[in-house]
């Protein structure tokens, strides 16, 4: 496909293009614009129909957006931004840099550049952030044919995916009515006889991720926004929810490894850029990991008389690591999903130190298994073992206690990941190991 | 709301619980009945009118769905499946115990249970399997009067979600109608005049996943299902969609953890169970660290005559494990959003490096640094220092090289997450380490 639209472009070819696009779906068009060179993707974007325009406009990267904005006129801009939903413009003006937002803001009508602002005023990761405002209203008295004359009137923004929302005098939501129940009802019938009362609505400071678990556990297309009075202020339609679930996985994955968050793509971030969100962690890893170091150093004299000793630290820091990330993962998940809360703490340190204790077993077996076979060494076997055991439990307990400790402090629990633990649970074991070591073989 | 449900039972109070259940949300009842012992959801459940009954009972989880059809009567049971969407039915029978399935066709109307038959006949991470049939069929001679008269007569299924699908005499795919584009035309006009031809499709054979990248990128609320000729199956829903991919993630984040993965709850899931899913890995990566381990013990020499070096074992593991979980998580996340693909992998690795060459540059000076405070060893920091660069590079290089192997050979890359990777890296950090310390200080 981008192979065809470069070929129309290199041969001048732009009417055989304006008819190739008109063919392509608005979101292949919006991926091929991503990857094109700004004045081809110019050329192109400038062939599309003003409708088309703005829909593909909507879905493109922001930086490749940025750069459109450079290239157009301000009538251009204008036209465009004026043709967005409100929702698609607000995501716009949030991404672009200052001097652009002066530009954008300037060439919009200003019913539009008041609603943007609006919309502005609300934290960045609220309800209210993410909602539009194009969405059908209608009054409890009217008929179910008024309701049909005002949706044929408005023309039916596409964002309302068939909800119409039942508002009083004071824009207060009492209900909603779905335009499948319009469809099967008398004409004639009121408003306010065939109306839903019971409605989930989303209050515009609820936090994002929060509106996307009630997506998911809803099932709506679309959910009302309303004030701390009840009364209506936009909607949120469920592929805007689809959108912050996928933002806040990769997020979270990235947290957890040890990196900067970035929303960029991979390719189209620098090689520094990359180094930036990366090296942070790297280095306040490494500088903790050097007090396991200095415990080491405490030791010498117990692996100077045994020196098989040193070998075992590998498997003893990697295994402690391993089950310290196995439970945070699973918290940091319940967490972040709502499956476990914060009030659960005991429930869940309970839960981890069983399978810790079953798990520290198991294994405790099988190394001494192992280092009878290729050592016959029953006191090695037994100050491995002994390690082993106390390191599960300790890794998995602070595999769930961080991730909690970090939520109830209103940090995100994602941080208390792998990496992390791993270092902790590194001292910690380290500790336990030379101390079990100097007990039990009296160095 | 689930004490004041547990209330009303417990004063036998139904005519009360039957009206308080009449103001609750479906999803909301679900999930209190997901919480209840077993016979009190039972007499909850049973206090529900049909056709909420049906909604409540498709959104609890599977063990709790199992226990009602274990107390529910044939003729109960039946009522609920023939109630039941396609994709409902099929999701739950795909997920009873053999003996409750064959109890459950039984008492399912025929032609439910041919097209539940017909549905379980798609290999489980399809879209076949994803799909459901209940959508709303027109031709193309029809007027938009006609297809109202259709829906109107049909009742509309909820999971059409107000797209109407134009098929030709052998049911091919050969447009769609938005009801809005219904509401606006003109009632005589043709559907062949106002459907919209370019129409995106999945075929019955994609991948799960795939279908659930497929509505992140087009936004459409649903999509038609075709065979390979074209003909229309099924439709697939965006919650159905969002559904899919919270459980992708989930099982990403448990994979890469070194967890098998798991779709039943942290809270329900036993002891017993918990312990199964993560030993394997954990017994696998305890037995692979012993190599690294191994290792260490042919270099009993050199850490005999300077004892110093093993205390920088620890920074060197976990730097090296930090580095390669970091690229791993991002080309695992690439590969899984379709941003990464199999082709890009030299390019890919050429990122990697520079990134590795730029990060090791910086941890070795700021190593460095931190060395010659401590211990003014100049020789100490150079060793430590160039196995640092070399660790990183290796494990940045590992980090993007597995896991596309992985999918090359058509593995999950999610396997080649933190806990293998780190293994592996630890092996080759200490070849790299000890090599550089025995060459640079002539031990």
């Amino acid at each position: 496909m981008q192979e065809k639209i470069i070929n129309y472009v290199e041969h001048n070819d732009l009417i055989g293009l304006k008819n190739y696009l008109l063919e392509l779906n608005d979101a292949d068009i919006s991926e091929c614009l991503d990857d094109l060179p700004e004045e081809d993707a110019a050329v192109v974007f400038r062939l599309l129909d003003k409708d088309k325009a703005a829909n593909v406009f909507s879905r493109m990267e922001s930086d490749t957006q940025e750069k459109l904005v450079n290239i157009l006129s301000d009538q251009e801009v204008g036209e465009i931004v004026n043709k967005l939903f409100i929702d698609d413009a607000v995501d716009l003006v949030s991404e672009m840099p200052a001097n652009l937002v002066t530009r954008i803001l300037q060439n919009t009508d200003s019913s539009k550049r008041s609603y943007i602002n609006a919309i502005l005023q609300y934290p960045e990761d609220s309800a209210g952030s993410l909602m539009t405002i194009e969405y059908e209203d209608v009054y409890m008295d009217m008929t179910v044919q008024d309701a049909f004359d005002r949706i044929r009137k408005t023309g039916m923004g596409k964002e309302t995916v068939y909800i119409v929302y039942v508002l009083d005098n004071e824009r207060h939501l009492v209900g909603l009515v779905s335009v499948r129940k319009l469809l099967l009802s008398d004409p004639e019938a009121k408003i306010s006889d065939i109306m839903e009362r019971k409605v989930v609505t989303i209050n515009t400071h609820l936090d994002k991720e929060d509106v996307a678990r009630m997506f998911d556990k809803y099932d709506y297309i679309a959910m009302p926004v309303v004030d701390s009075e009840n009364r209506m202020v936009g909607i949120i339609t469920i592929d805007d929810a689809l959108d912050v679930m996928s933002e806040e996985n990769e997020e979270d994955f990235e947290i957890m490894a040890a990196m900067s968050p970035s929303e960029d793509s991979y390719f189209k971030t620098s090689v520094w850029d990359h180094t930036k969100h990366r090296i942070v962690w790297l280095l306040v890893l490494m500088l903790s990991a050097t007090i396991t170091g200095t415990i080491l150093t405490h030791y010498e004299n117990a692996f100077a008389s045994v020196p098989i000793l040193v070998s075992f630290i590998p498997m003893i820091m990697d295994t402690g690591g391993n089950c310290g990330s196995q439970s945070s993962t699973m918290i940091i998940r319940g967490l972040a999903t709502g499956e476990i809360e914060l009030r659960d703490v005991l429930k869940v340190w309970f839960k981890e130190a069983r399978i810790a204790l079953l798990v520290g077993a198991i294994l405790a077996v099988v190394n001494g298994v192992r280092i009878m076979l290729m050592y016959d060494n029953p006191l090695l076997a037994a100050v491995t073992g002994v390690t082993l055991v106390f390191t599960v439990i300790l890794a998995k307990s602070l595999g769930c206690l961080l991730p909690m400790a970090a939520k109830k402090l209103k940090l995100d629990p994602a941080i208390m990941a792998a990496p992390l633990i791993t270092t902790v649970v590194d001292t910690c074991s380290m500790l336990i190991y030379f101390n079990v070591a100097v007990a039990l073989m009296n160095i």
